[in-house]
């Protein structure tokens, strides 16, 4: 299954299968998504810093569907251009060049983010 | 190159590339192959468990095409929605949410099977 | 910071770290420690079966602390050192050789136990 | 975003996210990118050494889409089928069953580059 | 090798570490060391959140080393034990189970640190 | 455990482990070590590039055991330290800052082997 790389196709092939996901999850893996949403809400650290936290740690464990995820999180807490590149090149030095093909998929959805897509 | 999601384009993709890999292999790597498949025989665990080992560790590392193989295996060997949603979940809480996507896209590769896809 | 080998000084070891964590530990991360436990509990698959997964689990991702936990629940759950021998062969063969000075270090520490150690 | 299998789709698609990298690309981000070519370069080890160290260590992370470059790399340095091979299995034994599929893949592009794909 | 757990005996080790390190290192291999310190410099992003996603990063990839170093890091930026808590929390989430003897031992070292250690 | 970082005590705990682990190991297990041995025999890739090869797949999934065990290996080989420095730079650019731990105890390894330790 591929993932999409427009905004609005990725959240819609995700709460598709979020739905599928809920149908079969037991009480404990409910709670497990519950409190990954509550990881990312604001309190001693803000959201912002949070969704930027996710992106790295998704950068560097390379997963596509993640950064995609945060990536989207990061628009919603105003995140800029200039701010995002910081984090993911922390990731890179971090996790290396394996991970550039993550960063340069990453960077062409947030480009059409820009333009706006 | 995408990896299928039903269980009849996902075995005759991994069929026509397994023929590429045996030619292309030396006996090293064939033996390898024997391998994997004995570790996987019945035993003094049955295959059905090693089946649930499989699919879990196979989560864990986050490979798709393992996991829709040992999610077939799994069906194979009698393994319920239940058995087969508890193993999830211990992927799920030793792996992290870097594994959800992975356990969505599993979720519903086994619901696809279990509405006769 | 060394991980000890025999159970006794493990689990004395992973006793006076967790009181730290739980004192640091939000609410969340509280969360996530019951988490886990409920995990390995009974249900579907029996705590047997959940212990092989997470030592399978544990051996495949290389975290030497998650297999002596595992081990040690296995014990307690009378796995015998086939089914254990076994189980570790599907994580060999899963994750590669990369996996062996864990595996080394694994049965060395099985020994321990069987010695009556 | 599916990872072309053709040499050409894939040189095409890789120079396309290239230039919208280089776009918002930072200094340090640049830096990187410019390292990991030097790496490469011929020395105190031969190009054709490196690109087989490049293609194994992108098979044992993992990575279809450095594994890809590798091989491009690979076979404009001269090298052959059963130097592939055997430089592959190394990876395979290293980092075990869970690189099968990423192997398989690898094989179906380097037969169709020697059909003249 | 065992990793020090003291801030001093860990910063004592690195440096006598790093000597080495510099004195087998090419060109790129000191660049990349360079670059990485880069990485951390004041700009978009504040050092202290920089520190942050080091420590994320370092807990998700599991590298004992890289998380003693970003806590001190965090420590010299000014991060409070709360906003420490909350970001290996976030990492805890993002790569389950098996960062907990990890995040044991960075909250140990932390408590050493707050002791005065 | 410790992982002894003199040539002569990390031989020796290996060995000692090696006995314990092929006294538990099963025939499908004791095929694996077998199969590992042959993936570094002379042929198509003389064993001191799979040396090579190997000490970089150590290093870029980060097992201080596994790279030990090639440094030892490479100088057998004849590695110099050039070579030697060359290949860990490539593990350096892919597997990204996180192996600079690794590297760094390889280094000071290599450096006592320098010294005639």
């Amino acid at each position: 299954m591929d993932i999409p790389t427009t905004a609005a196709a990725f959240s819609e092939q995700r709460a598709r299968l979020m739905k599928i996901m809920q149908r079969y999850a037991g009480r404990n893996m409910k709670r497990f998504l519950t409190l990954e949403q509550q990881a990312f809400a604001d309190g001693a650290l803000p959201t912002k810093t949070k969704e930027l936290l996710g992106l790295v740690a998704s950068a560097a464990l390379r997963c596509d569907d993640c950064i995609m995820f945060h990536l989207l999180g990061c628009r919603e807490q105003g995140v800029s251009s200039a701010e995002m590149e910081k984090a993911l090149n922390v990731a890179l030095v971090v996790g290396g060049s394996i991970t550039i093909p993550h960063i340069r998929r990453a960077l062409a959805a947030w480009d059409e983010l820009e333009q706006g897509g």
